[in-house]
């Protein structure tokens, strides 16, 4: 098969820089020669083995990473990503998110937030032969896209025969290689000790994403599971999980030039676009979505006033918004700072020229770069209308009402012809789904996203315009807010889905229920179903072709950078990979550097008593008296509070056991600097830096600060 | 004398840090040994003979320096230090101030701005026995001040013999020592020689005070004497000065720990002073000052809305208003930061308790701190008041109308009884500022400031008030702003002080003229001069008190000082200093360290194409194409652009040479960095850095972009 040929250049020995990349786990043995010069002391073929140290003790938290650190399952992970189970537990009366909270015993941990989970990689297989089986490059992009799915779901639900597991089949190089991955799933996971926000969060968002940092962005939970060892709901019987491994964590900790790594699960990079995608990114995508959000900040102001009851249902909606609108603002500053519209040209127009080169390279890979950008373009095709249209999706009616009637098609089939997401396993997210609506609601503000949007959907040219759309809300002729108004208080005055019951109710009524119904926005989802249908027929049509194009222009980019010696590494997709470098300054600008430990005299200089800078003043008499204890770093005359690496590093990999060369954990990948921000799309040696906290950090506020003896105690310490 | 004893001390060799210091010529052949241990290879003996190389190249600026760097007259000063004379010379047709300008020949410089003079310090001698001679401590305060003040204007008369000459007497360690300083004063000073603006302030207000810099902050003048070799008004006749020594021009530069020095004009520092002192600037002067600023700033932009005719009159007005503003809020935030209070604590209790020590020293110095702040705090009594008095001055009209009936008062006198500012030599001074009243006044805001000042004094309670000023804007009972608007309405309807030459009529007229005449200022100012008098009176006699305690204050300090090996040197009083260091990095806060020089791709970087860093497309060219010429450091890489020294410099240094061990200029100091901005009152070894421009970035404009080969061949460079 011509896709594998190309994949045979994975798994070849690298002798290229291994600071760049997100090695999977069974890619290190190739990688041994380099790292072993970096400094690596554990053996590279153990390191690939799951089941073995370190790799058995690094836990997928959800959207982060986290790790094993006692025999007892004491999960140590940030501070960040312990959030909200943290938020869940406090109350007005003991807010232990702004106090912090330590059990001493394992008896006074937090029971689990329902629904709370973690798990472990227990095995990684290579399934790019099942999932490609019944493919061919000569069927349509539907039928090829359809194989694919219908394949993944099978290898799913073989996978799948207990609730003792988590079965995903991941995708690599955008479709060149597929691995089905299982995991443990852990459901009992509770709260052992959290620092007070004044550590765990100090800084706050003035200083994300920034360096110099002093945060202490840590927490620990503990696993628990049935007494036979096998996962189980919370029961007060459970036992603590015993791990296969865990790490060690050390009390000297690392210095500038030594070797660390990082093992966690990365979420997405887009390291392999090509020039057309990065610049369609930057200059219309983050910029375009920027504005959207902006708009939607300030319309949810507006429509509920601060102190409001609906602005609190949207303090989280809001605070998501900022934070993309802000990420995007960023992205497209340092897109315009770097230059990496030009660097990428240059590796295009050098790979190019490797193609037009020497042998049959030309016959293999011509033409492909092209291929790509003509689907990529496709694609984009209607991107003003996609944009506005995606931004409907914070409006709550008319996606519940979508994704209800959804349901009822897909029932309709058996579970296996199902659509990803609306399978008997997903039922109980949809369930979840449906109750957490209420918590971000409110009528007014729904209303007014919803006039919002199709205010700038009439705008588009009659090109872009969707009949069904233009018919349901009366927006054919010339724009008129007022009747739009109008038509949009009566839906909402007359719908039901805003009751609970309600729409729990239609999770299990059939499509023919859903055409007698009079609810408006019911009908609204019914009179757009066979647009959307058509819609998502064109897009599994294209998202198949492309998955036709991109593995060949991968095996192009593959085998070229092999020709240089450069490695090659699949872009992030949630799965575990690991990562090496050095602790390490670079330079945020001409004339600055950036040291790599800060310290605790440099937390104190910033305190100012007021949130995020207010560091408690028990805190900052230990540090005027220069309590160090054992944690003092002798070259920086102090105990070191974060550090800097060149680990590369994205979101995902936040909760990230630092390790040492032997495995030791010296510190929690918490965070990037901001010349960082667009590593996701080009990772730079120079300026792409990881920040973490260190480990002496956290054993000394442990020690002085919260008096968690009690975890010490638990952890195998290195002294 | 008492006095005398003490200055003894500040004779004695020294062998302390000089790092910190801005030390009197005489004074560095005590300082040799320390010199040369840094790395000095000029003689220390040569360094204190004003006559001698390289003091004698140095040049008062009048509020900046500048040095002589060719046989030909010609002069290096910064950009900013000449601005006023590159903008008098700029027009909208030949906008050199923009677009930069070289003259390839002397016939091509642009003729001197009037008024513009330069000074070169030929002579500083002790006058102190002179200065104090009939001088008593059971004196009278303002017998003391008066006698002072006669015996300075006595020896200033006496010195000041020709045109050639401008004599000062000088007041070291606040009146423990006087000099009679004698400088040759050159009044045909044309301009050579500008980068464009893009290069010159390069940064602008954004980058004031910031490191990293990449400012090439420099500009070229040429001094003409008369055939006979002495100063004259510019005629064409005129040749190019032949100075006594000049500077040669390193195009090799320094690199990092390499020692430095800088000679120049540093203007005022506040080194000495007691805490209670440190803590009513801080705490009291600046913030309110601060605030006083800002509420003028917002009156005139009120008053005068932007693009109108006055708003272009008070342009300079609100620009230093401003400044000033941003300065002392700075200045609060370092005070804040840094705890200069507490350092100031420090030393003071230090200084206590060794005065309490052994022999006579509590006989000698016991209560001097005390004293000093006796006094102070009497100076303080009407703080409130006094700031709001004191920002009148932003109004013209009162201001006019007093100087003017002091004038008339002063001309009854001898010449050499007259107030100081009132004599024969300030006459055209006088004259000078009542022509340029007119391009910064405007009835509107003028009115609005004195308005806004009265209002503000009628607040203050009953104690702090005026009789006589009450009565004549009629503020006794409850503030009526409309009553005070129909006053100043009417006064602003009817004076004549708007007219020119009415104002210069006034400068000849008689004490009965003014008291006959029924213009309401003038009237104002008559009716207020026994009032002002008695104040007056009341602050020379404090003047006088303090000039009695202060050198016992400062004699104390200096015998501690010298107890402990520390340096003492006079606070800064823009008289000739030298101060000694070296190129050096800092970390300007915890986890970051500047690093001392910035390089032209640092520069390239900044650029954005809109104003302040609008580098220009030729120079971005040259920095692409790495054209370095023998102009790169091999350290660097590149041309090093600006550097950072330890070296203590102040207000009045901009424009200094930055010299090697050799006394070549490797550079010109133009700016601190943020943390020096506090260093006026407490020098940081580890913070306070001075920012130079490297001598290797202006000889790479000079020949790369500007052309000015003709200058590069009349100086000699040292490759």
């Amino acid at each position: 098969m011509k896709k594998w040929l190309a994949l045979a250049a994975i798994t070849l020995p690298m002798t290229a820089i291994a600071d760049e990349g997100m090695w999977q786990p069974y890619q290190v043995p190739a990688l041994e020669d380099k790292l072993k010069a970096m400094g690596l002391e554990l053996d590279a073929n153990s390191m690939s083995n799951l089941d073995a140290f370190p790799m058995n003790a690094i836990i997928n938290f959800g959207g982060c990473t986290a790790s094993f650190v006692s025999p007892e399952g004491l999960v140590v992970t940030n501070h960040h990503c312990g959030y909200g189970a943290i938020a869940y537990h406090s109350t007005p009366e003991d807010n232990i998110l702004e106090n912090g909270f330590l059990a001493k015993t394992k008896g006074e941990e937090k029971k689990p937030v329902p629904g709370y989970k973690i798990w472990v990689t227990e095995s990684m297989v290579d399934v790019t032969d099942k999932v490609l089986a019944g493919t061919s490059p000569s069927q349509s992009g539907e039928a090829y896209y359809k194989q694919v799915q219908n394949n993944r779901k099978a290898l799913v639900a073989e996978c799948e025969v207990s609730d003792d597991y988590r079965c995903s089949v991941y995708n690599f190089h955008r479709g060149a290689q597929y691995f089905l991955i299982k995991e443990l799933e852990i459901r009992d996971v509770r709260l052992t000790y959290t620092p007070a926000m004044s550590v765990g969060k100090y800084g706050g968002d003035i200083d994300n994403w920034m360096w110099p940092r002093h945060t202490g962005d840590y927490s620990f939970f503990r696993a628990y599971v049935g007494k036979d060892g096998r996962p189980a709901d919370y029961s007060e019987d459970n036992v603590p999980y015993e791990p296969k491994r865990f790490l060690k964590v050390s009390a000297k900790g690392v210095e500038n030039g030594d070797f660390v790594m990082v093992a966690g699960y990365p979420g997405r990079t887009n390291r392999y676009r090509t020039s057309y995608e990065v610049q369609n990114a930057f200059e219309f995508t983050y910029p375009k979505s920027r504005v959207a959000r902006e708009e939607l900040i300030e319309l949810i102001k507006e429509t509920a006033p601060d102190g409001s009851d609906a602005r609190i249902k949207y303090e989280g909606t809001l605070a998501s918004l900022a934070n993309y609108a802000k990420n995007f603002q960023s992205m497209v500053e340092g897109y315009q700072k770097t230059g990496i519209l030009q660097a990428k040209l240059d590796d295009e127009k050098a790979l190019t020229d490797w193609v037009d080169g020497e042998g049959d390279r030309a016959a293999k890979y011509g033409g492909v770069i092209e291929r790509v950008n003509e689907l990529a373009k496709e694609g984009n095709a209607h991107g003003e209308r996609d944009i506005i249209l995606g931004y409907l999706r914070y409006n709550q009616m008319t996606g519940i009402a979508n994704r209800l009637y959804r349901l009822a098609h897909e029932k309709q089939k058996a579970d296996l012809d199902r659509e990803p997401g609306y399978q008997e396993r997903d039922w109980d997210g949809i369930e979840a789904s449906m109750k957490r609506v209420d918590r971000r609601f409110d009528i007014a503000v729904d209303k007014a996203i919803l006039a919002h949007q199709l205010e700038k959907y009439a705008a588009l040219p009659q090109s872009e315009r969707i009949e069904e759309l233009d018919r349901i809300f009366g927006l054919s002729g010339k724009f008129d807010a007022d009747a739009l108004a109008t038509k949009l208080d009566s839906m909402y005055a007359t719908t039901d889905l805003g009751d609970l019951d309600t729409r729990l109710a239609w999770m299990d009524k059939s499509v023919d229920a859903f055409k007698a119904s009079n609810d408006p926005f019911i009908r609204y989802a019914v009179a757009m179903y066979d647009t959307r249908m058509e819609a998502e027929h064109k897009d599994k049509d294209l998202a198949g072709r492309m998955l036709q194009v991109r593995p060949d222009y991968m095996a192009a980019i593959i085998a070229y950078n092999q020709s240089k010696g450069l490695p090659v590494y699949a872009d992030a997709n949630s799965s575990l990979r690991l990562t090496f470098g050095s602790v390490i300054p670079y330079s945020p600008q001409d004339g600055l550097v950036a040291v790599p430990f800060t310290s605790l005299e440099g937390l104190a200089a910033k305190a100012t008593g007021v949130e995020p800078f207010d560091a408690s003043e028990k805190q900052l008499k230990l540090i005027k008296d220069k309590i160090y204890g054992p944690y003092k770093s002798d070259v920086l005359g102090s105990v070191p509070v974060n550090f800097l690496t060149n680990l590369d590093s994205t979101g995902g990999n936040s909760g990230s056991p630092t390790m040492n060369a032997r495995g030791e954990l010296v510190g929690l990948l918490f965070d990037g600097v901001y010349e960082s921000i667009t590593a996701d799309w080009d990772f730079n040696i120079e300026k792409s830096r990881s920040i973490h906290v260190d480990s002496r950090y956290m054993l000394w506020v442990m020690k002085y600060l919260d008096g968690a003896e009690n975890l010490i105690e638990e952890m195998e310490v290195v002294e």
